[in-house]
């Protein structure tokens, strides 16, 4: 997304950004918006409402002074986390709240969205509420990604594997061979510019030394990652961290989520339904602990976060425009250093902690990103489930390294010696 | 119910059973019939299918040779626990099922009820499927009364407290005073008779020895519960079941189910929202811990089922007739032995055990009833949840002590010596 | 035990019980008498101690004004659940009390048998002391047993399986075959007279109705046992009690406790360390859930525990004497009905409630037996860990019905119609 | 240590490392020895006999041809988490093995020793085994320290509190005032060199980029920690990391671990038993989430481990000799830059991560560190219970943000702009 401090392009923005989400559910039935399938997810309903709750509360209810809230229960039903603007409501219960109906939370986002567009008509370019709704504005995109991998989730949960989509067919497209990058590193910057929107854990930017290392020219496939399995790679503790191998053995993980074999058959739920398995896709929907083992079986490592930025310079091209019709991670036929950016998310080995000389957003909003700093990992790159224009070199991804649900893949690294 | 033996009398009273249910529901929203607030629950929906799918699978599937099933799936999504049937959909897991959606449910239904009833009438009077389908109305009967206990607790997690039904007002009423009746007791008969439907949990008629004993002529109230919990009663161990000490204290349970304190007034939600503590009306949700604690406070006990169906043989008077705009135990204003039936569920302090000669119902409808028989306590007597025409002096309703989302009070009773 | 109400009577028995509690753990380590394996299960020291306590806390310190006591910590540490006495230090962390050590509680053992021999000695025939001397005699006679079980749970969790004795060769006995004992039954009486020590829960007297019986002459052997389990009794819900089904899924259990297959050959962990199973013995270490399913599967139930205690008015032989170098269930050659006493103890399908008219102990004790009574089942007869003196036929030992670390066995019943 | 590569300083070495281990715990009964108070930490006993197992298995059975096994059992029972060795005996259940008894284990010890006594005389100097023996006497040092957390914390448990030491008193001490030391960073070298022992996971030396940042003088103290409780600081999530936030309210946590506040009074369990808490002392036994908050609190935050290890060119001072009577932290009155070794282990903000060109130790010992290298925080420095000659600037210790047992404290660090 472009630098937004004009009054016009966040007026443009707002309406763009609130309708594609709404598109987005649309193919959902009420009953879908209403499950959530583990305290890790949130029902669709919630994700409407929650990012409507933050323009009313960070935006309307700061800065307009006429405005009256639609529900009062609200501010404690959609507050995530944010323990500075008051109660929430338990996070595993928020697919307990039949009421407000999915009817209900829609015309709460239609009284949002006139005060907020009428709102945002009186402001001055430069004004900073525009800054505030622009981050408001990256919120519910993130959240839009989230939509789509928590339903999901949700719907894998159902044995008779409900599609919602139509099936996409990859035409016999076949991936490229697997190629090295050298690059030589040496003391070099990362971190965002102060040029359009970043999250504040991208900035600031700051000097890091990076080794030489090599990088994979693309993101690992399923065909790779079932030759480790095939290998045994579930069943040796040898290439597993410590943390990892107690993981899988008290879950019993055989195999990233969302597969399942079938007399021998591999298939794998997508948004399409129950489809069998092509070996050219990028694998996905594995864990920090089965990327980190499959790089060790195959005698490589995960590359570092600034070893992935780094890497960036070479090759900014998006591999996919957002189609939300094609919601299954491309399968990369260039040879060159590709794929970096909008077919999966990338597990580095780099745990998610602040930047030197980091700074929160100031004011209520400051609990956004920082007080997440411990136990996560970051991720790089953005998936095909990322919205479009919410991809960038710097931006970090952090999930905790057992969490499989979102669209988490992989790509190898080396040391270049 | 009277004994449904004629082909006439079961095709009356399929269409009666299954128009109740559906009236029952006719509040409820696709969001509501979604959620499952705990595992002992279950979503409106998987009742209205379950109940629909014993039909399905044990008369039509059995009897019916041109019948097809109207979805394989629900052979497994709406199995309850008859493992001879086959495999079941994880119980805790029942309200991640979006799909089927509410309206799919509601054709199912009609789909069965157009088969059952073209079936029936082709059934001969004392057919042995008849019976079948009797148990299957029973059946649902039971569902009647755990659909409202069902959303009544999951409407509870919702902090708006959301009103199914106006509220209803009680007028005034006050309850009769306390007073006692005696009764000789001896070598007695219990358990039901061969006239009329009975499960297989209340035969064969067996005797019994039963001392002498007193029974109290109603129910205790809230504002005698109130009394227990301001003496202290649940901060004290002396009074409790070492168990049930163990459940409040990890519970932290310091009063009834849904009872909320607000700034020293009690309030309690009920299916007409978050409403004032009437002192009058029968203490509710109550766990048999409880019951139990409070009898021992008052220096009294609690009756064997023996000694309360014993009783029934004095007073057999329904005190409600069920009503579905008023679902909240009515105050018992005559003095006289009363509110046996119809007002609140009554803890026996008799543990849920087979009848000497106990025979399971046969075929793979004996999982039943006689699978449950370690750990739970028998209740009498039936709630204003109860559908009409399902109370009886041998119905035995039985659960675990510590649950409280039934309509579960008590009555006191002593030996007399 | 005989009535013990003159001083000499307790004199001798005081001296000879913490005589045998001693002799009991003279093949422990210091080590041994530490650990503790489950939170059912205290260490040996414990035991010791808290026997003691017993004796300290509700004669000495009441009765005996110039007692003091050892260790004011001891109040703590050693109490058990009496909460009318005070705090109890957690119940699963008994094993984490390395200090006062082994010696040290010896020490305590032998001050407070001076107390209470030189109390004794001044006490007259008939005073209402020796009755509560008495009942701490029995309590420690409960816990001679628990020592042995709960060792016998610790040593189990140590892979080199350390014998305790040496092992007992049962010289090629065989068990007698299967027979059965017809009873009229009809309206008797059960439960402890005036005659003869009694714990609370045995009492009073009253008349209970039993309908015409058979009861197996012998109890269900090992050999009987693993036909069930090699006709898939564990793989098959069909027999099964929902929660006993519940129970061995999650658990994974698959044969009794202590059972281990070695390459086909079974064996059994005892006192002895690893044996040979062999087939004569009766069946041991078997929940309640387990010899339901045993009974369902045989075609028969359990018998509740009044046509138990009828039954022992035939045969009131001890089968065993016990004796500490043979702590394994003796095989039983009588085709009489024997082994009612001493073998192992016998779970019946009653469960743990209060007789009509029953009355807790007078004073601080009265928490002894009461407060247990929910979830529990009866097992009757005693077990060839049980102490002498200490077997008789209203004797009601209760367990939970997954509990399997005790001696606890199976007789099979059925009725006679 | 220095480097160990002649035969004579390895004999040597071991001979002062195995006897100081066993000076260690010759205050400790049998019973203490035993006890094992959570999973994550070790019974004394254990922790003698995994070290001698270290040595019996990786050097005695792979390199002296003659050594037999002192008991097969022990190869299980005894290794801690080397999959490539073989099967665990169960972490959490260590505290469960009475046999072997402590006397076993002291001969085990006495075998082992007088065969590695004889292997070491007829070693080579220069030999690569030598190595390895050097790798397991810094493993035996590292379990040193366990063994002194392990029983703190299991001896903590008994509300006994029993001292293994007299009390020291710090004869009126003062903390000198807190005070900033600036440092200029820039592109440094981090980790270990080659000279001398170090572990695998603090090499290789590596460039780092260190900004510009000021480090305090001294660690906090005890009473600048109160501080931080008196106004509030356990109470408001403003300064926690949300997983810190989630831990305190799940733990129930208000303070340090081992203080205690009796009548307004703070008090401290030590190995001298409970002591009155004294301000001037460091602050010990926080989780990194409570020393993150406190820095959060105080404006300030932790130092990475790279400033830290920077740091420590200005002053490599030992702050105390270890002495195993004092085994407190001491309070530091020096005002330079001081109390960096030897006092509290102290919470860097880096995660425990492998350097730039991580390798393994070779062989089955690689399992060492490499495999803990996700979710846990690096600590730097030592602490007064770290055995002498196992203290430098480059070692890094690890524990998870939520773990306490340990002797760790903290220092505050500042960016200087």
């Amino acid at each position: 997304m472009e630098p937004c401090l004009t009054q016009q392009e966040i007026s443009t923005a707002y309406t763009l950004v609130r309708q594609q989400t709404e598109h987005l559910v649309s193919r959902l039935s009420p009953e879908d918006c209403q499950i959530q399938s583990m305290p890790d997810a949130s029902p669709t309903k919630w994700h409407l409402a929650h990012t409507t709750w933050f323009f009313e509360t960070f935006v309307l209810l700061k800065y307009q002074p006429s405005y009256n809230t639609v529900n009062e229960h609200y501010a404690v039903l959609f507050n995530s986390y944010y323990n500075a603007i008051g109660a929430q409501y338990s996070r595993p219960k928020r697919g307990l709240l039949s009421r407000p109906a999915l009817s209900e939370i829609k015309e709460y986002r239609t009284k949002v969205d006139e005060s907020m567009t009428a709102f945002i008509n009186q402001l001055d370019d430069g004004s900073p509420v525009l800054k505030l709704i622009q981050l408001g504005l990256n919120h519910e995109q993130q959240h839009q990604e989230l939509i789509l991998t928590d339903i999901k989730h949700a719907l894998s949960q159902n044995p008779m594997f409900p599609p919602l989509l139509e099936h996409y067919e990859h035409q016999n497209k076949i991936t490229s061979a697997l190629s090295w990058h050298e690059f030589e590193g040496g003391l070099v910057t990362a971190g965002a510019t102060q040029d359009g929107f970043s999250f504040d854990n991208e900035r600031p930017q700051h000097k890091v030394f990076i080794p030489p290392f090599k990088l994979a020219n693309r993101t690992v496939t399923n065909g790779e990652f079932l030759e480790f399995i095939n290998d045994g790679g579930y069943k040796n503790s040898q290439h597993w961290l410590s943390d990892g191998w107690a993981f899988i053995q008290s879950e019993g993980i055989l195999n990233p989520l969302y597969w399942k074999n079938k007399s021998g058959q591999w298939f794998r739920f997508t948004l399409s339904g129950l489809q069998a398995l092509n070996i050219n896709e990028p694998v996905c929907h594995i864990s920090f602990f089965e990327a980190n083992a499959y790089a060790s079986w195959a005698g490589k490592r995960l590359p570092t976060e600034f070893e992935w930025e780094f890497a960036t310079t070479q090759n900014k091209q998006h591999e996919t425009a957002f189609n939300d019709r094609v919601l299954e991670p491309p399968i990369i036929e260039d040879r060159n250093l590709s794929s970096l950016f909008g077919g999966v998310w990338e597990w580095s080995n780099s745990s998610y902690l602040a930047y030197p000389g980091f700074k929160p957003f100031e004011g209520d909003a400051g609990e956004y990103n920082g007080k997440f700093m411990s136990g996560q990992f970051v991720l790089r790159g953005g998936s095909c489930f990322t919205p479009p224009g919410h991809i960038r070199s710097s931006y970090r991804n952090f999930f905790y390294p057992h969490q499989r649900w979102q669209m988490s893949g992989m790509r190898l690294a080396e040391d270049l010696t």
